[in-house]
């Protein structure tokens, strides 16, 4: 049997996650995000197409870069207003038997004893079908009205980062074992409480004498998502993710990228097989490549200028609103020009014809707009289904299907591409695993597995 | 007509809420809280009873006084293990249609700015379904865990709790214009963003400029439940609190606090009757007398002397485990003597015999483990509506219905109590209001009334 992939839905409880402008399409039914049959009619098709999980993304501010207000994104929707991913799920795993549900959730704001109720509560409701896509905020914004003055510094993040992990690998693994929880009517004992242990962390951070207040769920801890781009975020995603999702434009990227990453994941300790690699991409599809050409035409009609700068600027702390749509990238002079560059300039993305460098403002707005500098694939179901098995091939392991038309994006894909790839035997035509670890890693694994540095850590707490 | 009721069951995301040592009870189905099943089979129940709303209790760490340890509320699930009740309602609402949620969260542990989203993002997902019971928090251990070397001393808790409030309303009330949402395609505009306010608050606790990241819900501010005891409590409640809750076992010390908070109320500017009572009892309800009286009797058999003083140890901060069963509470000459006696000495509870102060910790311990010294009605459907009347006829406006038996207790009072209450015209028996907050004032009014100190604050804050 060939390679299986994984795939997801990625999306977000707001009317515009990385489709700017695109809410005035006459068929997205985003703005639907406040009602709970939108989000269960998503969830009955992704099963539909046995799809691995819905990821949300989240952020708990505003981007507030553009013109140095909020405006545009408050005008266009962009990432604003945004509810909480995480009571959404519990309408959505009552209505589905198989489909994940990976939740964004921020490190830096909550504590880690109450985070960790919050994920095995999930992971009980769903049964062991939950994943923690870990960030750790890296809005201003946010950060100034969560009682910060200003965003923690980068490094210190992720060093913060690092030991609340530990603290809830303490919670999740370690705190009661399995067999704690007997209810046992004749002896009168629910819970033996020998078997529920405190974890007494004491760090630089925090201080959490324990135990956790939950029985130990059917994944434990959920299964753990990053997307670490820096230098230290990429030794976060290589120490704690078992999947680890990125928004490269071009194929190389994805390459050194997973190399990277591997290589990474050994230093560690770590089976480098046990860190899927997740692209996200944005895939158009028709029955005809004329007609997937027509929705793309579409959609880059109803894309909005600001809405992609505001989403873009707010992400790198560009204030693009100083430059003219005219504007020539390469003719930039300044730092901003630099910073743009080293974000953008990694080489152009599959259906540009030339170099970013020399694209105007207006070029990189309608990129932005679109699935934002993620791989657009515009074709028939077996052009998208080809695309799938080109990037599976460099070691790509599964995708995530970014939204640009709420539901229709995912309606298409599931309708048209899920059973060409079914066909090529690369992906289910059954779930097969009752919880979303076993699923990623495509055996019977509901716990994390044994090179997880969570092992480690949690053996120390024991000796 | 009469004036007409509200009713709520009370129960709680976990196993054992103030039902000590009942999950022996062969019938208990509260084993089953981690199921989104169990959950959605009680909104059912209770939708199809016209009930109100289902109002869920919250602790956020363990009751660790008994015996110096957690082990006993270990042993007998006592509120632990216990689950984040927030994550279990957009399945219930997905279920139902009228239903109402309640559900307690904490004001000490999580930023207002965080909390704002979650219960604007509740209310629109239930369509303005919501509550919030506002706690500050009493458990020691759970303030261990979250950061804090112990809880903040009381009245500091309900000073920064003011706060608190106060920057939830500027973000639910004022930051958003009603009609800021447009969704405009011609122009453009999904959201005006000249209708998009900053609220600049800077408090001693908190500094958060706004805007708020949500659009207005239904309701906007949740409807606000407290049950505030002590002088501040109180103050808070008649303050803040559109519906409070008791616990109280006689009707005189009822009857005593409903005239006490309502002077409160008039002290703050406020309609008195604006401040809906809904004292908590415990419906043991049978065909006959007999039935009743032979459940009655299966649930004292399965009460837990352990679970019941655990409970009530952790709360009172009193190690009830010093004592033998057989001690008499006036025989005990310690400090905490005086504190039990000032918890428990108001006067007996319907179905005692003797006062209080003659009562050993055996029969502490059995009215404890039957709802936590809430009256306990037993009786034919009659009975208990007469009671129902007699309550109401002293300014209670509404009952909470605690579980002893999970869903039994419930499914009796549905199937049995509401059609003798309906058939009296004391209790609706159609919904007729679309969001919680009218159904509660019995008139339209989805927002907070103008007499609410909500609207002056916020009044401040725009002139």
């Amino acid at each position: 049997m060939s390679k299986q992939i994984s795939l997801n839905v990625f999306t977000m409880n707001c009317v515009g996650h990385l489709n700017g402008g695109l809410w005035r399409h006459p068929s997205d039914q985003a703005y639907r995000y406040k009602d709970l049959d939108y989000w269960v009619e998503l969830a009955l098709i992704a099963e539909r197409g046995k799809l691995d999980a819905i990821f949300l993304a989240d952020v708990l501010g505003m981007y507030d870069t553009y013109g140095g207000n909020a405006d545009a994104s408050i005008r266009e929707a962009m990432q604003t207003p945004v509810n909480d991913p995480l009571l959404i799920i519990s309408a959505m795993a009552y209505a589905t038997q198989h489909l994940g549900f990976a939740t964004t959730h921020s490190t830096t704001y909550i504590q880690p004893y109450l985070l960790a109720r919050k994920f095995s509560t999930l992971d009980h409701l769903t049964k062991g079908r939950v994943a923690w896509n870990i960030v750790t905020s890296y809005l201003p914004h946010a950060a100034k009205n969560l009682g910060l003055d200003d965003l923690l510094p980068h490094d210190e993040r992720y060093a913060r980062a690092d030991e609340y992990l530990e603290v809830l690998y303490k919670l999740w693994e370690e705190s009661w074992d399995e067999d704690a929880v007997i209810r046992d009517v004749e002896k009168g004992v629910f819970t033996d409480p020998s078997k529920v242990h405190k974890i007494n962390h004491i760090g630089k951070y925090f201080k959490v004498p324990g135990p956790h207040v939950c029985e130990p769920s059917p994944q434990r801890t959920p299964v753990l998502y990053q997307a670490g781009q820096s230098s230290k975020g990429r030794d976060f995603a290589a120490k704690h993710a078992e999947a680890v999702f990125t928004m490269y434009p071009t194929k190389d990227l994805v390459e050194d990228y997973i190399k990277d990453i591997r290589q990474r994941a050994r230093n560690f300790g770590r089976n480098p097989d046990n860190i899927k690699i997740i692209p996200g991409f944005v895939p158009i599809v028709g029955e005809t490549e004329e007609v997937a050409q027509a929705k793309y035409e579409a959609y880059k009609k109803f894309s909005s200028y600001d809405a992609a700068l505001a989403h873009t600027g707010g992400a790198t702390g560009i204030d693009f609103s100083q430059y003219q749509p005219t504007q020539v990238i390469a003719d930039i002079k300044t730092e901003a020009h630099q910073g743009m560059l080293g974000i953008f300039a990694r080489s152009t993305p599959g259906s540009a014809s030339k170099h970013v460098r020399d694209w105007t403002m207006e070029e990189i707005a309608k990129t932005a707009a679109l699935g934002s500098f993620m791989p657009v694939v515009v074709g028939t179901p077996d052009k998208i289904a080809d695309w799938i098995e080109e990037w599976s091939s460099i070691g790509a392991d599964g995708f995530n299907i970014t939204e640009l038309e709420h539901s229709g994006t995912v309606r298409d894909f599931v309708e048209m591409v899920v059973p060409v790839l079914q066909k090529r035997g690369i992906f289910r035509t059954e779930y097969k695993y009752k919880d979303l670890r076993s699923r990623l890693y495509q055996r019977e694994q509901a716990h994390l597995p044994e090179d997880h540095p969570a092992r480690t850590i949690v053996k120390e707490v024991v000796q």
